[in-house]
């Protein structure tokens, strides 16, 4: 019974994601959901992303329990952006997202950041009419991530390795992140950077670049 | 309708912590949930604490989405050890927690750690019968967590500082990571730890070893 009621929302959520997903394509906006468990550096990335690719038109959607610090933050770099407050929801689902979608002037998009809840769970099961999920991890966390949170890895396009210049003080083997990752998903695209130093962004954004050329 | 559902799942998870709560008290364990999003060092405060208090009978309940490595880590100190794999779940529930009490000699322990699955959300939502929460972060997650992830800071009663030799390598503000936390609730008890160097440790299980006398 359990099981069924389960099916029911993820089924529900599906079709409402089919819906946003329609809009976005007619409206020629590129959509990314971008998850991490907490504290990976979601928000660094924006930053960093908004910052790097001036040429292109970006919106975001923050996810968060609480609060709108990742909003302002963001604000800050001149993008539009709304903040959906999930209450006690661990993930966004798709009806939020539907939600808010006439809030956000997306004609005058190249690509939609939705910046998911802090989980590196849930986050995966639910789609919200994305191009691509693209996913972080702090090396902070350590290499047993993976194997660990196995359908995040398996769901993502790209796998973004944060805090790359904390590495030389940690235990972390990135070595074992990589191969247990990509033996999880083959043709996932792994990227190393410091949202810090800016290490690794380049090839980030000219990969993000590349993949909306290829829609 | 879906806030019904959502109360009656909480509901019927209370009943059954109760339940759990006093078998645990029949057996004179006293159970710790211990909580923290993914890769704050949970199974490695467990490791300093297995070694650190070896006067303490102290068996664990592991709580992962997949895998049995932190289960694996904890037997090697030689304590009684159960690996709950929760499938899709995103946090342990009293009933995961009653189906495998039979398999710990509760009799014979004082102390039970209850590992939950790496999240800074569902966990803090649902009891299983504990006598107290007891929270880690990573100060590697960045000092907005308490004022984003309020409810696990507001229902825990120690919070673990970890990887504090991390610190001088980040832009961490730990000053504001506890003034955000005593501020959502006052009695916290804080520990700036770090399980790599063991700094920090002593506090923590001395700590701990009067909860239990207090009891």
């Amino acid at each position: 019974m359990k099981v069924k009621v389960a099916t029911k929302i993820l089924e529900a959520n599906d079709r409402i994601a089919l819906e946003n997903r329609k809009i976005f394509d007619h409206a020629g906006v590129f959509v990314v959901n971008l998850m991490s468990g907490p504290g990976a550096g979601k928000t660094s990335l924006l930053e960093k992303t908004l910052s790097g690719r001036k040429d292109l038109r970006i919106g975001v959607i923050e996810g968060d329990i609480a609060g709108s610090d990742d909003a302002e933050r963001v604000e800050k770099f001149g993008a539009p952006v709304v903040q959906i407050n999930t209450g006690g929801a661990c993930h966004l689902d798709s009806n939020m997202i539907a939600d808010v979608l006439g809030d956000l002037p997306l004609g005058e998009m190249d690509v939609l950041f939705i910046e998911n809840v802090g989980n590196l769970v849930c986050p995966a099961e639910f789609k919200v009419g994305e191009d691509m999920k693209v996913m972080l991890l702090s090396i902070a966390e350590g290499h047993d991530k993976p194997l660990k949170y196995p359908l995040m890895f398996q769901e993502s396009s790209a796998l973004i390795l944060n805090k790359i210049d904390l590495l030389p003080h940690t235990d972390v083997d990135i070595g074992k992140i990589k191969r247990d990752a990509l033996s999880l998903n083959p043709k996932l695209k792994i990227f190393e950077v410091s949202c810090r130093t800016g290490q690794g962004i380049e090839a980030w954004v000219d990969w993000l670049g590349e993949q909306l050329k290829k829609r």
